[in-house]
């Protein structure tokens, strides 16, 4: 007699087509065998970064999505969320949830990332990191709302407005100028990630999207847009987010992200059991558009070959890459180097360091090296 | 002084922004407020839905994807996972998940539709159906896994095989024949689902996916392929999934899930709140390509505009459409028509039963309707 199984308590059978299996379920979980996790980190907990080595294609689940955040997760009633627009505007407006929800609605896959994302790459050098640790602080969702144009044609928005303010409802109030540029090309108030509303930690229950640019800038919980024809010079685009240079001046209101690129597999903490043929994978992206090539090279940068870009190649979106690779058993060294639609190449760590100096914190982009082993151990290494 | 909060636990505070918010966490959970869940159904709790009328864009959240299953979700030990390749092959082969997932990865986002989906919508006109209940057995995913035909050339098909059984590891031993063409095309053996393993309903560790076709043709838990010229005539062919008509004949093996649409919202239970504009969107999908038009009717069919389709706009996947309309508070019938690029048009309910009969069980991609009453309320109708 066949009877009924309770998935998640009973062991696992020997022989699974003996046995009725669980019923259908209001919501999903697991195989309890996947135990998948953000690695959490910073004196606060102030991040959590994806388990980059563990995920396939190129979207991440909503709840591995990376955190960063300056004052905690705040809590916020949708039903009293309000979206103040306001300075050089025609018609100065609050727009609550279901008003903004009214608009046309625009969704698109783009990655975001930390602009401090691997800064292990370019500092620390620590050969134990997996691929989250080096570059964790970087995911791509499916992402939906209004396109930041429609709003401002809403409110009418005055020409000579070039910048504008966008500030959260943290308890950090974090707030960065934009360019008002970008909110006509392709910036957006997003509600939701991958079909369903914003997970509290994305900024729930909407928050600011610019495509591309770095994540800081991407304002979460956004409460007020504030039209201006300056720069406002706030706290989190003057003390931090500005990179400093080695002549003792600094970039700031460096917003794009560069072409980038890692192996997540083969890399720490995998091994390769044998030799003979490997999938070599991993992600690229620009923040300037699709790329258009990855070339991997399995001898520390001597010789590259083109990997193959998994479709859909999407702008300003994580690209999935492969490329088979024959190990002969040998010590290796892996790279990999993304170029993007506008011809930008990723840097070599000693180019970067060349431009950037020493004392930078932010837009990590240097081409990362995985050493594989006699043994078939990897390690985290330098790249060129 | 701020006091971290206790996100989940705590009030919503009623100034979010004066209280220091919650830590960074290793799983991410949905606001308290967003309550998604798929609706339970079947004699034996066999089927799920997804709630289609709450989710945007066209990922559907792995807890959120349909489920249909014939014996219940066996619990499978991927470390004893198995999959025989035999038959007319020259080398008979036994893969384990680790075999499996050394070959190139390929990942495409494709939907799943049970064939079953959208009886409702043929037989049973009830008016108070959400978009769930008329037709949620309809998901997409980015789906992960081997190419069916490198096993193909790993494992020398001979090439007079013309079809092959593809057999799961349920209590049922769901069987299916499916041409080898559709194996050398675009098959693969998936292992992973929007980025992460399989979930349990969807086949973990592994499942068989055929871009386009009738979701009980992707079958699920797959263990064996086997190789023959002649289709195998199975239970799962023969007694079901067989469509009857009108003349006393069947069509067997309808793989090919045909184009169609529904509107998302306005939906049953939705109401309009006030006439002015409100941003009409839904999905199309269709099992031969990709999607190329959808019109939307708000005059009960009499006359159709084209709507936008939102980018990407990938084959076999769906695809999500919108379409701006200015309501003016009297009653009116929205309806949804998708063409494919092989020129296919979504077919009336009038047409379908024609060609089809009212005994038929599969394949109901007749338009859908929703009326829209002048208090604004909406409920589901006849579409033509």
């Amino acid at each position: 007699m066949l009877r009924r199984g309770a998935l998640g308590q009973a062991a696992t059978p020997s022989a699974p087509s003996r046995q009725l299996g669980a019923s259908a379920t209001a919501l999903g979980a697991r195989a309890p065998n996947e135990r998948l996790a953000r690695v959490v980190g910073g004196t606060l907990h102030e991040i959590s970064l994806t388990p980059l080595q563990d995920l396939h294609g190129i979207v991440t689940p909503s709840d591995l999505h990376y955190e960063r955040h300056h004052a905690g997760v705040p809590r916020i009633d949708p039903h009293a969320y309000k979206l103040l627009v306001h300075g050089m505007v025609d018609r100065p407006t609050v727009f609550d949830l279901s008003a903004l929800r009214r608009f046309p609605a625009v969704s698109r896959f783009h990655f975001l990332e930390c602009s401090g994302n691997g800064e292990s790459a370019y500092r620390n050098m620590r050969r134990d990191q997996s691929p989250q640790l080096v570059d964790g602080l970087t995911s791509t969702s499916e992402w939906t709302g209004v396109s930041l144009a429609t709003l401002l044609r809403e409110v009418g928005v005055n020409p000579r407005a070039t910048w504008f303010l966008a500030e959260g409802g943290d308890a950090g109030l974090m707030a960065r100028s934009i360019p008002v540029a970008k909110a006509w090309d392709d910036a957006m108030i997003a509600y939701s990630q991958n079909g369903e509303a914003l997970r509290p930690e994305q900024g729930y229950p909407a928050r600011l999207l610019l495509p591309g640019w770095e994540g800081n800038t991407n304002v979460k919980w956004i409460r007020r847009l504030e039209f201006a024809d300056r720069p406002f010079m706030t706290r989190d685009e003057t003390s931090k987010y500005t990179d400093p240079l080695p002549n003792g001046t600094a970039r700031m209101f460096s917003f794009v992200m560069d072409a980038k690129s890692i192996i997540t597999f083969p890399a720490y903490p995998a091994t390769l059991p044998d030799r003979g043929w490997w999938d070599v994978t991993g992600l690229a992206w620009s923040g300037r558009g699709r790329i258009t090539r990855v070339e991997v090279s399995t001898d520390g940068g001597t010789t590259w070959s083109s990997a193959v870009l998994e479709q859909p190649v999407l702008s300003k979106c994580h690209t999935r890459f492969c490329f088979p690779w024959k190990w002969n058993g040998r010590e290796a060294v892996l790279m990999s180097r993304a170029t993007d639609e506008t011809g930008y190449v990723q840097p070599t760590l000693a180019q970067l360091r060349a431009a950037r100096g020493a004392g930078t914190r932010y837009h990590f982009n240097n081409i990362r090296a995985w050493h594989i082993a006699g043994d078939g151990s990897v390690t985290f290494g330098v790249g060129g």
